[in-house]
């Protein structure tokens, strides 16, 4: 029997946790990481709040971000219409070009490539800054820099192919990725488009076909990720995937990473997809049939396509995600208030009313939040030196929720006027603040890069595997007799000095930081609580073992505590970087409403990693899924997925009826 | 000093409120309700649970919907294609005409006027049968029924009106309700629209605006609420408003109820409004410049259109947006089953893991519960002898806010194909259920008549108000020296006794059901937590007197112990009438699964009905709203809600600019 949630079949996994499994060992995964991780400090009751700090900004890095900004903003300002993005669904060719023009394209590519060489943090703050004008900008600019061809070249392709492509789509060509298929979303592992290497080995023949591919409809390049029939082979004392021609046999056929560019015959953009919002975005379903790809447009090593995938999405997670988010709060908020303000109702504006009160002053913590978490995890990436995988999953996820009730929120502030387009106030000269639009928009968030219910579970594996690894033998049936007493002995060694650790207070770091008032104590309950969290994922692992694997409802709630306290952690020291460097001393109501809201939910869902009451309401669910409630359809005419399918079920007017 | 939540200025009044506020006492607006109410036992801590229980339905009544209930479901099938009302943002005319044509236009109208004379209950039935196939069918049909002209005439009118023009709006003519302004949404009492009396006598010249009337653009018949200058005169021995013919004086100018024919000249429909939902509903912004009203076009009395306002959307909140939310839920359980069973990721169907199974099993729970509140709610209605306002309110409130959640779950199970519109999915042959398009629609549902935030506080005016009014010399502060020690003397005399019977439990009602093994607990339960929410209410009216007034935080909180305690109730007899009926005693399961839900929620919000914490995020959200977080708009290009207004901020594109 194997153990450890990395190599198990695992519910929901996402696209990062897809790739371990059967490919390769975490410890594998992490080769090309060369520091530490916050989280799994957290996770494991040892947080180490020093890779919190923020460093100084690299001077010159600040003088190309100050030159940049005005000449963005001037931009948006005097050629950017988000409304006309909107009412036509597409963004004008001038927009686009302006935006190349100006490098918007080029942020995270390198000087050297003709980029303008921008940290994370400060590509980070130029998608805010856009995002704020128009989220459907900041995405399509987003795209070709964190997925498109750039950050996988840059990564993982070879000099030439650096000197050749990144030049042009610095300043030229939009490109995209194409990973999800009809019959493959987050598991991404399954995807069926192949490309065959032809009998003289000059070039890949793909067939098959790609979905949802964002800036697909206007891409001169895409990540294409594809299997390719290939051998393993012993290479330097390595084993590598080696391509085989067609007609040859193969071992497998393994996922792998190619440059496409879609002018090639036989790639058809087969429909524009249309969404719940995101009108503006270009969303390709595209088609391949023998198209063929030149050999020296593969992307690093035959083999590793969802590997390099696992890591350009991170760049999505880490940084696009969360700014665009951030982004499309800060749009809101001023509106929000003013409606707060000039809203009168009863002779009282909306303001004064309690209701409205804590929800603009939960907006303002959240807000506060959001912006505290996403540079926290830009600057630790910008370092270089840290694991950030799982604090970038924990941005996304943080970021994406709280967007979505952020605007909801101000949306239901704004009452009938937030549900009425922007367009149809304007005909009355009514301010034409689309809420509604952003509150569509942010939907795309939530699902996009990994949705919600596919990285909790992954960031949960950070805190389980810690102990599902090590007890990987004590859960092995097969593991009998002497072994056995072996195995006890071992765990018995390291668990009980590892658990009397878990009650001990950590020495406090030194740093003045550390000692600020509000400071300290918000960060002594982080290191607190990380312990009972430690504590309580021990226990769950000794009473429900490898059960936790499909043990979603713990998952969640170790990643929601994992998440509530790098929010606490990362919202405090943002706090005193606020009131220290702007003298912004009211930074600190909104980061006491986080604490205060944060606090009981972490003692209650810890708490609940013990003893929970999942189990009635897994069960009603499952008995739901095999049918049991049928009554609940009552009373309207049942139609199932597949009446909305098939045209022969589906409400056509054929004849006319007699009434 | 004037206490008493109904009189004083009130936070967030909804249009009922607002009505009784200076125009009459609360027992004045009962005047025409002749039974008891059980939300009013509740909140005093002796619910009456013989009320919720559900008599026989007539059979003439079955007979006239079991001859209705085919045909209508043949012509949905048939006749009616609910894509084609989304995509081209309207119903066809031959679906209305054939709407009419089958009497669904003509539910609620009494046989005797041309109408299918059915009950709320089957009235309630129908528009869930029809929401299941189109919520935009089901409210087009629902506007005229409980809002256009056919209810104000049936309860309001004069058998003459009733005689001429309910038969035309059974049979041909659409018609609308006419109430909100620009600057005038759930402040009723503030319309401008005026009806001044020509002097002749003969008609009403109408002068005004009014805002998204829904079916506007369509209906031939408008029940118009606007301001008619008018004097009080004593009228057999009762003091009524008459109107004064222009340029005479008036005392007031007070709201009144008229039928405006859209067809009058002057009458001009400026704009079809367009939202973020409902795109094929009809809704009209109309001006009106010296609008002739004849006379007899005057429904009931001047000066009594709030009141009439107040009692037809009862209708609406007790029966139709219950009965429509709870259709499009029931539209997406089977395609939610359908997807959990038929999407395998990493070789299992969702429908194993266990964050879908929880979120399915609360799903059902939820749509159990919607189902058993709203029909114990039109039962009740049926019966004509209690006071159903604070049911029909906690049962728009409910169904709702849970359907919005619903279908957020189900949209969330369906991933990136929740996301996509039902047109683009159709494109590849996927299955085009439009999830996205019912997340959109359900959010009108909560902001039409009556939004939560201005319903909560109505509610919980209820629960408030029996301690407010009985202490209202006590809190007067001029009310001093002997007075004082009497009034004090005069409410011991009434608390102690009433405080005392709080802590006793009531004799429990006879009759088998109450006996039920599964019944009993539950309403027990309820009965305890009733007496607790009465104890607790009354601590905090000590504690806090007249403050409550403004103190929504715990308003909210009596609400929502009040709808849950009723959710528990109606549920649990739902549930032993569907056993003892149709013998499915899986709705147990469901019932079981609300129970277990709500119970601590009841337990914590009573609690915090003495002690809580919104006062700190109530004073953050008033130092946001006062501008105190001005820096939580940096990053961006800021926009004030001005700024989406004035043209020469609006982003133009005049100067190339130089990049």
């Amino acid at each position: 029997m194997r153990i450890g949630l990395s190599r198990g079949r695992h519910p929901e996994e996402s696209r990062m946790t897809q790739l371990f499994k059967g490919l390769e060992r975490i410890e594998e995964a992490r080769e090309r990481l060369t520091g530490r991780s916050f989280m799994a400090g957290v996770f494991a009751g040892a947080p180490d709040f020093s890779l919190l700090l923020t460093p100084e900004e690299p001077p010159e890095q600040k003088a190309a971000w100050e030159e940049f900004r005005p000449r963005l903003e001037s931009f948006l300002t005097t050629q950017v219409d988000p409304d006309e993005i909107e009412r036509t669904a597409r963004i004008p060719d001038s927009v686009i070009k302006g935006l190349f023009a100006l490098g918007a394209f080029a942020m995270k590519i390198p000087k050297e490539y003709g980029g303008l060489g921008l940290s994370y943090s400060y590509y980070g703050r130029a998608l805010v800054l856009i995002a704020g004008w128009s989220n459907i900008l900041a995405l399509t600019v987003a795209v070709p820099q964190s997925i498109g061809i750039a950050m996988p070249l840059l990564l993982f392709g070879s000099e030439e192919q650096r000197r050749r492509y990144l030049p042009i789509v610095a300043r030229e060509a939009v490109s995209a990725f194409a990973l999800t298929e009809p019959m493959t979303g987050s598991d991404a592992a399954n995807i069926r488009t192949e490309a065959v290497l032809d009998a003289g080995g000059s070039a890949f023949i793909v067939n098959g076909e790609k979905l949802w591919c964002t800036n697909g409809p206007i891409a001169r390049y895409v990540t294409l990720i594809a299997r390719v029939p290939a051998k393993r082979e012993q290479r330097g004392g390595q084993s590598v995937w080696v391509p085989v021609p067609e007609g040859k046999e193969a071992d497998d056929s393994v996922p792998t990473a190619l440059i496409l560019d879609m002018t090639t015959p036989g790639v058809v953009v087969r429909q524009r997809c249309q969404f719940e919002g995101c009108r503006g975005i270009e969303n390709a379903y595209m088609t391949f049939s023998d198209v063929r790809i030149p050999a020296e447009n593969l992307i690093g090593e035959v083999g590793r396509g969802l590997r390099y995938a696992l890591t350009i999405l991170n760049v999505g997670r880490a940084v696009s995600i969360p700014a665009i988010c951030l982004g499309m709060a800060k749009q809101a908020w001023l509106p929000t208030l003013d409606r707060a303000n000039s809203r009168v109702t009863f002779q009282k504006p909306l303001g004064e009313r309690q209701t409205q009160r804590m929800r603009v002053g939960r907006m303002a913590a959240q807000l506060l939040a959001m912006e505290a978490l996403a540079s926290a995890v830009w600057s630790m990436a910008d370092q270089h030196r840290y694991d950030v995988r799982i604090e970038a999953a924990i941005a996304k996820i943080f970021c994406s929720e709280q967007t979505i009730r952020f605007l909801k929120d101000a949306q239901t502030l704004f009452g009938g006027m937030g549900y009425e387009t922007a367009d149809s106030k304007r005909v009355r000269g009514e301010p034409a603040f689309g809420i509604e639009q952003l509150v569509r928009d942010a939907e795309m968030y939530r699902i996009g890069e990994g949705a919600t219910d596919i990285l909790r579970p992954f960031v949960a594996r950070e805190g389980l595997n810690l102990h599902l690894e090590r007890a990987r033998n004590y859960f092995d049936e097969k593991v009998t007799g002497l072994r056995r007493v072996a195995e006890v002995w071992r765990l018995v060694r390291f668990y009980v000095p590892w658990y009397l650790r878990q009650w001990r207070r950590r020495p406090w770091p030194s740093g003045s930081v550390f000692q600020h008032a509000k400071v300290r104590p918000r960060l002594a309950f982080v290191e607190r609580a990380s312990r009972r969290l430690a504590r309580a994922t021990f226990y769950a692992m000794m009473r429900h073992g490898p059960a936790l694997r499909d043990d979603q409802g713990r998952q969640n709630r170790i990643e929601e505590v994992g998440e509530d306290l790098l929010v606490i952690a990362t919202t405090a020291l943002y706090a005193e970087a606020q009131e220290r460097t702007t003298g912004h001393a009211e930074a600190w109501d909104l980061a006491d409403e986080i604490f205060r809201e944060t606090k009981p939910r972490v003692a209650r869902q810890t708490r609940e990693l013990m003893w929970n009451r999942d189990r009635p309401v897994t069960d009603v669910g499952a008995k739901a899924v095999d049918g049991t409630y049928a009554f609940l359809s009552d009373g309207i005419i049942p139609r199932t997925l597949q009446d909305y399918r098939s045209p022969e079920k589906r409400p056509l007017r054929p004849e006319k009826q007699a009434i």
